[in-house]
């Protein structure tokens, strides 16, 4: 019997083609309002029309060249193959930071705000996005589309305001690919969220997840996905590995007898990454996570999510970790970008080699049959 | 003739000492104002003493154990050997930030804002930690000091007023080690200032470094530095090397055509670094910088700032890039920090390995006499 | 209850100074024979005495300065805590060759063959030396020790000869800390042992690693070693991964059967290494070792053989990967040696570097107590 | 005025398929003579005829696809774009040798002697290889070619011997792309040639660098190459970086003058590579290798031969290298072959990535116009 797979869509490459085509009006730089209750008026990325698939030859910018959702190869169709997904946090939160710089990306509708209402608009343009695109899938994290409120309950509540809209505009054929818990921007989680030396603090990343994971089944997601950026150490000499592995197998544990309780049907995943920002990431790679879930008897709850530039800055080529997540039964999803061989930290790019993206794919064939 | 060579010190690993000993009053993270005046009142690192020697069996933690700067050691003073500086950059501005998490490290003075009155009262924090250190020599860009205003002329205004502050602080015994412009954290500079594209922003760099010289000279500063951070490419596809060189020798020979002008007899020191935040950084390492002055007949006019944990990135031990720039004539200063030997990126941590230490001191003392 | 734990002795660098000493009588590079019978005459290490501890202060360069066999250390002596074993590969068949370079170290009883006489001459060289340097353990391939024959039967015959010596030569107090049968070297191996794709291999290795294992358990060793070198891949384009994986577990849950059958009662060990000469080993490091013993039921049967240098090129410190093996119960092992942190290979140093050396020890001492 | 690019052509994955077609007769691994004389009967790889162009869609295993030496590509013919060599080293002397195992490769006309006999049948089916790919370019080092004698006048005679054989095989249409000397195979060179701390290793290293020159200029020789596989250090603790590159700069400076005065006009190339087999190596990339060349006054005699598997182990794509050297004059020579991403060794694979070949063309096409 086939198993399924996904692929994360990670929208970047099309980003620069839209904002060039949107309208400057309205913009997070100036300080006029949008319209006269504030809000953002008419299309985000305005003249730009729903991609078709137009075949290789096209001269339209605005078209698949090569992705033909409804065509059939090996017996499925592209689009059942491979079910591309917008990252919401890639597409509508990046802001081209890095350690060295400031922000140099700026979507006219931001203004400069992480208000609920900004989250708001933010959501309409994500789904604009998507339904132009003529994908179905979506994923994010918790924070990225709602904004943390004093208290968890006003965190919550502002989620929960959030979310009702993205229903309403998922329609029915849209629905996200995975949700999660963003479990390492705040300081809270500096030394760790299920790995955290503090019980409140271990207390409030359960409470994250358990929200999180409500809302992802709320939105009728396929997945449900856990990446412990902060779930490692920087150096053994003030870390008990053995003991932070053991609370994070407890926290794990907790999430997937939660997600039985609420009869959510689908997949937990683990996303593994060596290291960044953490020395050292305890879900190094994909034969390390293996161990992990076999050793604490949580390999029948969860499967992997693979990512080539967290892979291959692991020391393997990506195909190799996808097919070793394949061979021990638990390939989940691909997170299907790209690094640059010769940097030591994860940049996160598109996969435009077709040869890696070839080799990735005789996993997922063989996967899938 | 012995050449000078000076040691960067970066103050982290006292700082957690003298924080935990600080007072609360006054927290950025309080609404109350700290005096009527809205100043700071008091010391900053109160019940802290002057650190001295006081040799190894010492049970003081605010005592040096083995720094002993008056100790002759080979016909020198230890204070002479290794000039130590106090890097305003990393001890008043580091936040605890990384690129997956907000800032976690907070100062009891700071309040929020990035203003003159803020910058002027850090700097007085500055100058009680160097001189409760006891060292007479501290390092700065022009942007960790004095806030960006609307215009260049209004941001040099700005350094002006904190820069005279700083030159009443130093008194007579304390002065720079260096002076530099920081050309990489404004979204202008995102694709190079002296390599950018854009003829505005490679003025406004060079504008940039006329004034940061100047007030480099102006406090009496020995050297002054280039850090490139932008200076690099993260493709070659839409990058002419040859021609952003040419443009960075321009800007270097311009720099040190304005050094003589001024009579600043500093010197002009580059600071190699193989990437990060670009994919490739033009002063790779020692030999590559070193590569660049001679092809432009720069030699004359340039030392090398060694950073230790940037030779590790370029495949090197650090020893072996310091030693390249001695037996090149070109070592200048050394950044004496550490990385760790399993991460893709700068950790930039003391230097508390004695056996690479002991390497490096090799070549300063042949540099030295 | 304590669990043991050993530690290799890689013996290179004693040997510089003894070999300074050795009479260059009866050299591999002279023709004369070494006495009318073509025997070696004499001591190997002639005007070396027992080495004995003396202290940190002692000038006589042949004694110990820090290491006192005898000397209790957290309730157990330093040879307890740490059972030093000489290494016969390193120590006598190390010809100091690498990729482009012809061999450049010559014993003076080496005779440039490989016969049964030199194999025990070879042996007799390695109990002096053993005696002098006061240790109680070695270890060997099968290969090391006895060369090859034209067929199997010849094989394990020059083998049994060799041992019959060596088992005498041992006498009461010494005795393999582990045996082994080297799967690499020989050509039949070029695509692996275990996991080789022809069957007339897999039965080979097989044949091979009973004799070894049988000698082992003759000689008295405490543990059995496997190191799958060529158990790997250089490109999955060609390899089945999952297909060899469980042909290599069937391999050793076999090992595992004739141990038991024949009553040997040492510890069965893996040495993980991530690569070289393969792309990829499937014993890739701890973590993954241990993946792969839990999927296949095989993690009662074997622990650990952690070395320091394999640890480093997989991208881990050596502590790292001790401490994973011992928080999995599998810490059997330690090849007790350093690599460079900017090569990517392994260079087998000693571990000279007591910050690295003194993190392994604190998951030595939570193994053991 | 356009300069002249020509690539090395290493052979290795066109020798399976002709290997596959070879008579097994006369076996190095038979103990029969191949005739009466001894000697190889007829053609070394009979059944193949000459390959020529045939185009994309040709059934023909023994064909080019895409090479059609005579087609004009922006100018000029793909020949003189890209002047393929055969490199006799790794074509006819690799063994499949590496550091955990034997010999895996044997040519039938091997008989297992490194006789001049030998020496010269491998020259006849080195010529017959050439003439069946329909190449004209090769390249050498001595000791690949011809047999080290006992005294460096037995050696210089054993080369003259061979090197006069190929003369005659040439013909009017063939001749070396380059000549060199191994510096670093024989055991006087395992502390380095040029650099080499002993006087006479030194002379004798200079004494095969004329002597390979001279023959390289008998053939007809358009390069002569050095590598300096050994030039560089394992510590800088016992190694005088400054004392041995004034050494390697002196030896260059007389390799340079002697060129001129036997009137050889072929261009000197310097080969990077930034470690294997030393820790580091001299002649680390193409920045570090042409500042070595201003440095010592030699930027006017010498080349960079960039090899791209090298260039990426020193931390560079190996467009970036090529580049390098174009933009600072110095581009004379390609070995395209590329390396594995994940490995810390050279692999030295051929350059079959058609992403990486591109941007390596960039440069090539800038240079030769």
């Amino acid at each position: 019997m086939a198993r399924k797979i996904s692929y994360i869509f990670l929208c970047m490459n099309v980003i620069p083609l839209l904002a060039a085509a949107a309208s400057q009006a309205c913009s997070a730089q100036s300080d006029a309002k949008c319209s006269q209750t504030g809000e953002w008026n008419g299309e985000f990325f305005p003249g730009i029309p729903k991609i078709k698939y137009e075949g290789p030859y096209t001269k339209n910018k605005f078209a698949y060249k090569w992705y033909n959702a409804e065509e059939v190869i090996l017996g499925k169709k592209m689009k059942d193959w491979l079910r591309f997904s917008v990252a919401f946090w890639h597409t509508f939160r990046g802001t081209g930071v890095d350690p060295f710089g400031a922000p140099t990306k700026f979507w006219p509708w931001e203004d400069g705000t992480n208000s609920i209402a900004m989250a708001k608009r933010r959501m309409r343009a994500n789904f604009e996005f998507i339904n132009k695109l003529g994908v179905d899938r979506w994923c994010f994290h918790d924070r990225d589309i709602a904004p943390e409120g004093k208290t968890l309950q006003e965190t919550n509540s502002n989620l929960d305001e959030v979310v009702k809209l993205a229903k309403t505009l998922q329609g029915n054929n849209i629905r996200p690919l995975w949700g999660t818990a963003q479990l390492f921007m705040h300081p809270r989680y500096m030394h760790g969220a299920a790995t955290s030396s503090e019980l409140g603090v271990y207390v409030y990343a359960a409470a994250q997840v358990k929200k999180a994971m409500e809302v992802t089944h709320y939105l009728g997601g396929e997945n449900y996905v856990f990446w412990g950026g902060r779930e490692g150490y920087q150096t053994l000499l003030n870390t008990d590995m053995e003991f932070e592995l053991d609370h994070m197998a407890k926290f794990l544990e907790a999430a997937a007898a939660y997600k039985r309780k609420i009869g959510f049907t689908g997949t937990l995943l683990i996303e593994p990454k060596p290291q960044e920002p953490t020395k050292h990431q305890y879900d190094w790679d994909a034969a390390t996570t293996t161990n992990f879930l076999r050793k604490y008897g949580l390999i029948g709850d969860f499967k992997l999510n693979i990512e080539c530039n967290h892979a291959t800055l692991s020391g393997h080529s990506c195909h190799h970790d996808v097919e070793t997540a394949r061979i021990n039964g638990l390939l989940g999803n691909i997170d299907a970008n790209s690094g640059d061989a010769q940097t030591g930290w994860d940049t996160d790019q598109f996969l435009t080699d077709t040869r890696e993206a070839t080799m990735i794919m005789l996993s997922v064939i063989k996967n899938g049959h």
